[in-house]
């Protein structure tokens, strides 16, 4: 078995000690002679499985006791129609940011559901810088303001927490426990799970107390964050093996690689590392203003595009894998999530400078 | 490792080779050098895991060509609210069977949807018996009928599949895989995975194609059959690392077992062995009318109820695990879905019978 250097996008890499755990486990739980995946959720063992974990993700981003923690399905595609569903009971209209392909879905399906108002934009500059927070104007009557932290396909990132009156609303699912995050700054944050988390199929929402009393009437029973808050996100069964598996990553970024504040270091460096060898050759560069490049999804394009496919043989044949950019926007992409390590972005600088060399 | 015989009504067992198999690929997907959890969605590899296991799962119902099957997040209680958003666009009054626990959710549902009419009831007799044909009584403005094939925490089940000139929609999650299936005969059938198809955080859905236009124009996108369909489930990115293991489950039950009809025999040996075993007791019994007993989960009660607890201690020192009734019914249940063996029916009833002789 080898293991190879894997740069998706989400499904991402997991930590290698992680699926080692979770192989020894898999038949048999600490003994008691099940998986983890046949236990039922309101089994004690199971129970305290998902307590530890939610325990640790607190832990990790120093989640205000005011703030629950929820463990949801459906991704942030979900999370996009549960906002509005969760905070417009009062009336008012969602305010949103445009940075972004995930914003703008997160916009469509606002307006899908009622309407909302665009308080700043980045397509006049191509979607290559956010917006500077003078730029920001919210509605009159701005329910919550939301933006997409980091986006995961044009690799567009905030350099900035915004300020804002109404409730801030964040999707963080490329971003999040990449570094230390002040929760309180914050109405409800969202991240599907198949990035920094876990497996997918597994969304976590942090959402502020004073917030669960805002849903639509009209709110199905499975998008209201009230009832999943009340019921400790087990209304019905939750995705019990992907939660376990959240847990063992928690764990890992907790214990082994020694919180936020340390791999805030590690991912910057790997970022600062791939994003100067870009910079330094004359064959690859990036779109993006550097304030606001992503140190999780780092997209670049060759000189000669025509060479695309080459790059991606060779890169794959190097144990180099998912390099392609999205289908969306071409070129390349090297997601560099927690779980990336150091030494994959030494391969990958390395095969670029040498790929460079024979063809550039 | 010592794998004990799990009864749990869901999650539930999986088949212990499936797993064996899980645990192989774990780290290493047929060496490709990274798991199944950590690839794209839209991988080649992924892509033709997430094939086979459709094509696997239509072999094994003959599913018709003119129906869709979606692998979607949320359980049978998100399809609670999802049937009436995707099949009431064209107006009409939905309408339900009750039996159950289940069935009550489903009507509770659409009632806070908008509106529902049971058709017919089994709460005059307890929830012990379905209704039968004749007692059924649509509204006269029915848009579709609905019932829960099985109510697991019951242990209800249908004897038959009820006529009706609108589209039948149907709840089988603890029933689907376990005996042959005639499709046609239905307009939408759904079922969370964490019975008979896999791990908890996925859900099966089969919907007749003419079925896909009369969503409500409300709809959440992430609601949408028709959205799902057209995107062969991968509108955002879907339970991977589920999507394989109940492929493997389908695998398994086609290739090892020999499909559906080979495991309905089965399904009857192991669910008449311990029916016998209670009705011959003067200590067990079963609440449940003969011809609606359940196949996969068997509720009983001890002549005397103060034993209930050192009954499931001793279980659970024999090795015969999650036995307890649901929380809302008491007394035992024993689930008997495909992946428990007739091994552990045979240890169940043998336990069952010292028990009696030394307690009873």
């Amino acid at each position: 078995m080898t293991r190879k250097y894997n740069f998706c996008a989400g499904p991402a890499a997991l930590p290698t000690p992680v699926l080692e755990r979770a192989r020894e486990e898999l038949l048999d739980y600490e003994g008691r002679g099940l998986s983890v995946m046949e236990m039922s959720h309101r089994s004690p063992e199971f129970v305290t499985i998902a307590e530890n974990a939610e325990a640790n993700f607190r832990a990790l981003l120093q989640v205000p006791d005011n703030y629950r923690v929820l463990f949801l399905q459906g991704g942030a595609s979900t999370q996009f129609a549960m906002l509005p569903y969760n905070l417009l009971g009062n009336g008012g209209t969602p305010n949103y940011l445009y940075t972004g392909i995930w914003g703008k879905k997160a916009i469509a399906e606002a307006r899908h559901l009622g309407g909302a108002h665009v308080a700043a934009s980045s397509e006049a500059n191509g979607l290559t810088a956010v917006p500077r927070p003078e730029d920001i104007q919210l509605s009159d009557d701005a329910a919550y303001l939301h933006y997409t932290d980091n986006e995961t396909i044009g690799g567009l990132a905030f350099d900035y927490i915004p300020r804002s009156d109404v409730p801030l609303c964040c999707d963080m699912s490329s971003s999040i426990l990449s570094r230390p995050l002040d929760v309180s700054r914050f109405g409800v944050i969202y991240a599907g799970a198949q990035k920094n988390i876990g497996p997918a199929g597994l969304t976590l929402v942090i959402v502020r107390d004073d917030l669960l009393d805002r849903a639509k009437p009209e709110t199905p029973t499975m998008f209201n964050y009230r009832v999943m808050a009340e019921n400790g996100s087990m209304y019905n069964t939750p995705p019990t093996y992907a939660w376990y598996l959240a847990g063992l990553v928690f764990d890992w970024l907790k214990n082994d690689v020694g919180g936020v504040e340390a791999i805030e270091v590690i991912n910057a460096r790997k970022a600062a590392r791939l994003y100067d060898a870009i910079d330094a050759s004359g064959f690859y560069s990036s779109p993006i203003a550097p304030i606001n490049r992503s140190r999780m999804n780092v997209p670049f394009v060759l000189a000669d595009e025509s060479l695309n496919t080459v790059f991606l043989e060779e890169a794959e044949a190097a144990g180099l894998l998912n390099l392609k950019g999205h289908r969306s926007v071409g070129g390349m992409r090297a997601s560099l999530y927690n779980a990336v390590s150091e030494a994959a972005v030494e391969a990958l600088v390395g095969f670029m400078s040498d790929f460079e060399k024979r063809h550039g």
